[in-house]
């Protein structure tokens, strides 16, 4: 119960830095809130829903819970209100941001595993569609926002943001026998360290 | 029975403008015709696509149903032959345009209200779902239309087009109580009318 | 047996060709690893996913069948090792590239017509459907590549290349009262032999 809540806090945590991150996008591209919103909401949640079509969950969690499209449109409604503001605290976010990229990768991978396994297939069979998809959940968003935004994605150029993710579906398989929280735990700590040791060695930037 | 065959007109209306609108776009970029239907076939028939697919409601109708995709694809020839003459009157399609929003506005969110109700949400929990779909229906082609031409979606430049589209689901629903048939007439014309309103008073060109 | 051991030889033929071609684009862009792998990734495998969703085929095939997957992966990594040299004999990869361009146009329509058969469809309505698939297979890969690297994509621009596959679903069609077999080489030679002709004339270089 406790370690669930956790779980939800972190995950709220992603929702809000992705979609200040969307929002930012779109607000250097000159688009109106309409842009914002729909930048700020693919961001967060994008990455998300391709999961859930991948697997045939429809409709797609991020499209049909409330809380998590109401959080994001908020996210992104308060990033245009403050644009110039939040965009010189841009930085900070890259913390929320890769607590969001852990998370986000965690929950990918368990959704993706618990379908395998409902599905009937080993880990061994699945384990490149868990990496795939923990890393479509936590990396897809951003994708779609650089896309919209008529730009090359900027995960094809920096390597450690979607490998990390991915990197995350594995370490979450690996430690699955000992729990599921177990597994999402280690996941998030482990996705949350690497990208935030990547940033401050500028193995990327 | 009547009702139907008006809602019926009105939704190929929207599948010819739609197609000249991305038939055209397809012609700006110098694209041959295989480019020219693609982005026809794409700009009136790629909303409803992913609005089904989002769904489950395979295979999606627009790709099945031949009606649909033979309007797509003969108005999109149709303007490759006509290129110079459609090209010069291409602002009298905005107003089959506006119609087009306002019978696909209706059409997704009456796809997404029956599909929300036959898996058992409330109007309450589901009326996201139905703004989306209603918009991702009516602007989606739009989107899929100018990314295929290497430019940011004008939607999201410019607000009152997908915006019209995402309060046609909440009219759809609020109006929903006093039948399908009102609800989706009365979705269809305050789309349209908010769209040539915004037409007329340059709210986004 | 024998029949399809050849066409899968046929299938990795072209996985290997797609690959090789998505991981040269991300290569001219300067992306890192994981852009290269991503670009290859899609460009073999992204139009079979797309046709998987659109049939709601999941997990696709090319997301849970590790050879596929793995063999794209691995023709992108040599790819991005070998770089200067498969860049300076991209031209030879035009051959193995007609050839899956056939096999996945083969392979498309053979999945788009099984399962229209199985939902009840007849010939005369699922045409539209299986031409469509057959060329989203076949060419869907590129639009993704191309999309990604920021560019238009290129099949819009010269008309031989998804055409031709968009044919081979018709070939398919057409010959399928001789048996699938018959059908799916029937297809291949076809879809290959319009594609090198019309390289040989330049009829879209």
């Amino acid at each position: 119960m406790h370690a669930e809540a956790v779980l939800e806090v972190l995950n709220y945590v992603g929702i809000v830095a992705f979609a200040v991150s969307g929002a930012l996008k779109a607000g250097e591209k000159n688009m109106d809130l309409l842009g914002v919103i729909t930048l700020g909401f693919s961001t967060a949640l994008a990455g998300g829903i391709i999961r859930d079509v991948l697997l045939g969950r429809v409709p797609p969690v991020n499209l049909i819970y409330l809380p998590y499209s109401l959080t994001a449109v908020a996210a992104s409604v308060a990033t245009f209100i403050l644009y110039p503001r939040v965009r010189s605290y841009k930085d900070l976010f890259l913390y929320p941001d890769a607590v969001g990229l852990g998370a986000f990768s965690a929950i990918g991978a368990d959704v993706a595993a618990s379908f395998a396994l409902k599905h009937g297939y080993s880990a061994s069979e699945s384990w490149f569609l868990v990496a795939a998809l923990a890393s479509i959940t936590a990396a897809g968003g951003g994708v779609v926002r650089d896309v919209l935004a008529g730009e090359i994605p900027q995960i094809l150029r920096r390597e450690i943001y979607a490998t990390a993710a991915a990197v995350g579906g594995i370490i979450y398989l690996a430690t699955l026998p000992a729990g599921r929280e177990a597994a999402m735990f280690t996941t998030i700590a482990s996705v949350t360290a690497i990208r935030i040791v990547s940033l401050w060695r500028r193995w990327e930037l």
